[in-house]
């Protein structure tokens, strides 16, 4: 039988709070039937909830709490005030070896602290990197760090490389993941000296990933890379331009289809394989943000995911936790310590 | 009557060289007739393409030379070699003074290395930046510096903010930019020292700028800033990020759009629409990248350019010149080096 994963859930967190947590629970149960899920939050509030779905009706431990972290908190409050809410207990589950992992819908600044503060960073990890799927024409790409550290040198950027291609493995389920590193151009004199020795570094054969050099902005939705690694400026802005213009696009094509008559009815006729398009690209499709590099596993779902896109955080917490990501990280991470980098490393730093 | 504006051309650079190029004279002179070409490049191939077009019978002095930059030269080839080739002496004319402005569709790198040489950096200025224009929901939006210089310091920062807004006021003919920082974030606390230097030192008020603070990567294509800055790493992400998913979306669409018969016959009768919205984001209808903050202007156009993109970048060139563009950039540098920006700048660097 599968070994069953206890997933420690934020119950009060996100935009539709635990409606929106108990009913994507639900979902994910449905799919993946050997979890165990330990919710804190409110008891009132949460077990009328969980008394809705028959297949919650075992399974499901609620932990009382009346505390949360309210998304306009500051992280230095949450951190400060929050240890008791539902966020803070449920990454302190994860702490105390009670749950594999642990996910939350709330304030993506306070878990992200909390998380770092409590869990504190893996022993051969110098910063934690924040990671997410983006989708492409075939498949996923891992991009990392979307904005957890400002500025990155050249062995950040290899332990992203080394965390990201791990993720990809467990997550998107890639046997031997094409990593980049993201620059401004593809050239190997391109770029600030961080990329460049991080690139020279990773260029060293490795069995569980497939180094192909630089990537650029506009490789990120093609499917040729399955992870690309960047310092936090440059990932998060590249994530939001990405945002910005499926938004922008999007927004294009709402007055593209509403110019004429003949236009409306166009979208209706042609309505299936928009929806296909939208369906690719929704965010709730590729929900789940995790920071990774700490001894503990934590989720971030988007706060305004649908209980589908919840339920795909959580699947993604699944994901990570039965193939034990963690140690597949370190285990990886030893192939770079005892090989090229120190010396690489040593001559720029 | 209007100051006649003299534009040099390189007659052989882009994929379609001198065809498309001559072609694009054309048009641009069909919608400013008082412009003067001087068109640099081989004799055998523009004489007769000249004469193709009614409206370049006058206006039009053909200088020749055989050599010309190929799309694959190294930049340091084309700076030892390329003086002589129809992009050097179109860079040439402006530093003599025989040209208002240049125009090129011919290898980037050469152009961006051939005239940051020859031209040199304007006095007042520490680095020049490589500028275009985004389309917006609302018009353009312009975005500096896309690729020039992998690190920039607060100064560089406050420079790019005023060379961008005289280009915008002279180019996308907005009287006072609304321009932004690009950052991780909007609040002031977030982001490098840089960027934060930056803006510090720009909410100083201006006449010929409205400061907004920080702009994130999914404002660019909203309209909210006529102007947004960054350093070149950073600028270079966003612009290729754009481009991708652009690309991303459209051939979802594609895919959408041939998916089914009902799909397809909804194509057809959204088409006009659809057209609209191409046409929107085409990149030929805000062609004209510049690289502004040199002794001399000078204009990048797409080497994939049609003839009325081509068309577009000579008037980005007619623009700049007919207003001056360089004069206003040191007229409005002044406001700063007055101003607050020494005691923050001296602070932090």
């Amino acid at each position: 039988m599968a070994k069953t994963i206890k997933i420690a859930i934020d119950g009060m967190g996100g935009d539709d709070g635990a409606t929106m947590v108990v009913h994507g629970l639900s979902i994910a149960k449905s799919e993946t039937p050997n979890l165990e899920f330990i919710l804190f939050g409110r008891d009132a509030i949460l077990v009328p909830l969980i008394a809705e779905y028959k297949n919650l009706s075992s399974g499901v431990t609620i932990i009382h709490t009346d505390d949360y972290v309210a998304a306009e908190d500051k992280p230095s409050q949450a951190v400060r005030r929050g240890r008791k809410s539902s966020m803070g207990l449920a990454i302190a589950a994860v702490k105390d070896g009670s749950a594999d992992v642990a996910v939350s819908a709330g304030n993506t600044g306070a878990l992200m602290s909390m998380a770092k503060i409590m869990l504190r960073t893996m022993p051969a990890i110098d910063r934690p990197a924040l990671t997410s799927r983006m989708p492409t024409l075939t498949g996923e790409c891992v991009l990392l760090d979307l904005g957890a550290n400002v500025d990155c040198n050249a062995e950040n950027l290899v332990q992203f490389a080394v965390m990201g291609a791990a993720f990809s493995r467990t997550v998107v389920g890639v046997d031997r993941p094409k990593v980049g590193i993201l620059n401004v151009g593809v050239e190997e004199l391109k770029g600030s000296s961080a990329v460049k020795e991080a690139s020279q570094c990773l260029r060293e054969t490795h069995p569980n990933m497939e180094f192909n050099g630089f990537a650029e902005g506009n490789d990120i939705g093609t499917g040729k890379f399955d992870v690309i690694v960047t310092d936090g400026f440059s990932g998060n802005i590249a994530l939001k331009t990405i945002e910005g213009t499926a938004k922008f696009v999007g927004a294009l094509m709402k007055n593209a289809f509403e110019s004429s008559i003949s236009s409306k009815l166009g979208y209706l006729l042609a309505k299936g394989g928009i929806n296909d398009l939208k369906a690719h690209i929704d965010p709730n499709n590729h929900n789940g943000a995790v920071f990774l590099g700490l001894n503990g596993l934590v989720v971030k779902s988007h706060g305004g995911a649908t209980p589908v896109g919840f339920a795909s955080a959580v699947n993604v917490a699944f994901n990570m936790a039965k193939n034990d990501l963690s140690k597949l990280i370190s285990d990886d991470l030893k192939n770079y310590d005892e090989a090229a980098p120190v010396q690489v490393l040593a001559a720029g730093d």
